[in-house]
């Protein structure tokens, strides 16, 4: 069943569209349409709130959230996408929870290039921890451009002396500016959504200007992770983005980490995206559930009505 | 609390131990003494039983298995090792599971070295198929030398011709007889049970001059997973076998295999044995039993009461 349903998305992602560098209103608009067909999970109550300077969509069980949050950072190459966009994501990470989530809306480059998504996404955890919350219940999760931010914003409150989350789930992570992984030449054919192209259109829009050879734009090739909480990295093989993936999961490993580096094969970027629809997506997403109820602390008997909020 | 655990149980693998090469009887008595001091779950019931034409135990739910089944294969340097010394490990999989388990005592180096624990371990299998049992509803499972037959066993089959697995979970497996990977080095000083002269010293029983060189001794470094199932691996970073479980990895991603590698910081060669008493142990046994449960197909309406065994 579920090698149909892998080849089936292949062929809705390759259908042709328009070519050519998109004005970014244009990209904009059509990944909020797309992600609008995504299937959010029943049940949930979200609620337009801040964090840190920063509009988030609170996102929480309609029947209350045990009192551990999710800080999610979307994806979207740090120059498009929205909690809106990636409420299927978020969605189904407190769905299988019952954790809650602050979906962050950090600004976006070309108008706010590097670093200002990271010092939004590290603004909103200091708001976090500066409202008495226990980093041992917060954990970091996001998807591509978002997932590296899991991981940049780890960096960057590590070096501002901030204690760490209690975990970090990335799916398809971006953490190689200098795009270096085998991957983007042995993976070109294969992947239906990204091109070297395509991100470097949007990458260098984020980098504007800056040396793509430090640890918070390429992660991947240049971070000492020594410190950071247990990590889960889900990715698929049909993704250009791969050694990102690898390549940080074996620096986790070294630097005394736990790490999980989760493979499914034949599926595309995020493939988690398609829960509902894909096996292999419901499947991830129970994993990454799991994998957070086992490193996020939940104090006993906290369970915080939804009505407070 | 779980750092504490860790160090503790580095600590107590630190005792001093008598020194050189015993003999084997000694060394399969005093492993037998080890593990029986490890925690088995309640409500289990096992029956002594055969597969192929080998000995097995049969471990279920003592209120009968879901109609799947794990075959285990217990760890021991293909010299040591039994069902029962193996027993912490295949119980907590069966309890977490739900499913029935075949524990199976293959024979042992030096008086039967290579291929026989593969042959016998492929005879088991067969035997699953011919009794009519779906290869959907079947997993292959084990520690150590025992992980290290979960691929090469898969690897027998295919080459046989009979049809795959539904998975494999492989917790600190035995994957290269070449002893290339980079950790026999790096890991020494960390690693407190195994060294490169004991592995010698029972891989030589093993291979009893065989080539080292060839996919059923080394498939971490010469193995095709093309058409492998999906593939669970835990390892520990205290390991001088932590790279034949990151090499296998790449393979089965490199081959088109759904692939976990799942690794956990500063614990020891099998540290699922310590279920019960490491928190890390439990976790990584619920994540393999999440693995299991998502892989290996369960005919509705199947439930075998423990009875009729």
């Amino acid at each position: 069943m579920s090698k149909e349903q892998r080849a089936k998305i292949d062929a809705m992602l390759r259908q042709p569209r328009p070519e050519g560098a998109r004005p970014v209103e244009v990209i904009r608009a059509e990944f909020e349409a797309q992600m609008a067909e995504m299937i959010v999970p029943d049940g949930l109550r979200t609620t337009q709130t801040t964090l840190g300077d920063r509009p988030a969509l609170h996102v929480e069980p309609r029947g209350g959230a045990r009192s551990a949050t999710i800080l999610y950072l979307h994806g979207g190459g740090w120059v498009f996408g929205s909690p809106r966009a990636a409420l299927s994501l978020t969605g189904n990470l407190v769905a299988k929870t019952g954790f809650g989530a602050f979906s962050l809306d950090y600004r976006l480059a070309p108008e706010h290039p590097f670093p200002a998504a990271i010092d939004d996404a590290l603004a909103a955890y200091r708001a976090l921890l500066d409202e008495g919350q226990d980093p041992a219940t917060i954990a970091f999760a996001g998807e591509s451009a978002g997932g590296g931010l899991t991981v940049t914003t780890c960096l960057a409150a590590r070096d501002a002396g901030l204690p760490m989350p209690a975990a970090i789930v990335a799916f398809s992570p971006g953490l190689d500016a200098t795009r270096t992984g085998a991957s983007m030449d042995t993976k070109a054919e294969l992947d239906p959504l990204l091109s070297s192209a395509s991100m470097e259109y949007t990458g260098s829009m984020y980098r504007a200007g800056a040396d793509p050879h430090q640890p918070l734009l390429s992660p991947a090739v240049l971070a000492d992770l020594t410190g950071f909480p247990p990590m889960l990295i889900q990715v698929g093989t049909n993704e250009i983005l791969l050694d990102d993936s690898t390549r940080l999961a074996a620096r986790a490993s070294a630097a005394g980490v736990d790490v999980i580096l989760d493979i499914t094969a034949d599926v595309p970027h995020v493939f988690q995206s398609f829960a509902g629809v894909l096996d292999e997506a419901d499947h991830a997403l129970d994993r990454a559930a799991l994998f957070l109820t086992q490193h996020v602390h939940v104090p006993e008997r906290a369970f915080v009505s939804a009505a407070k909020g």
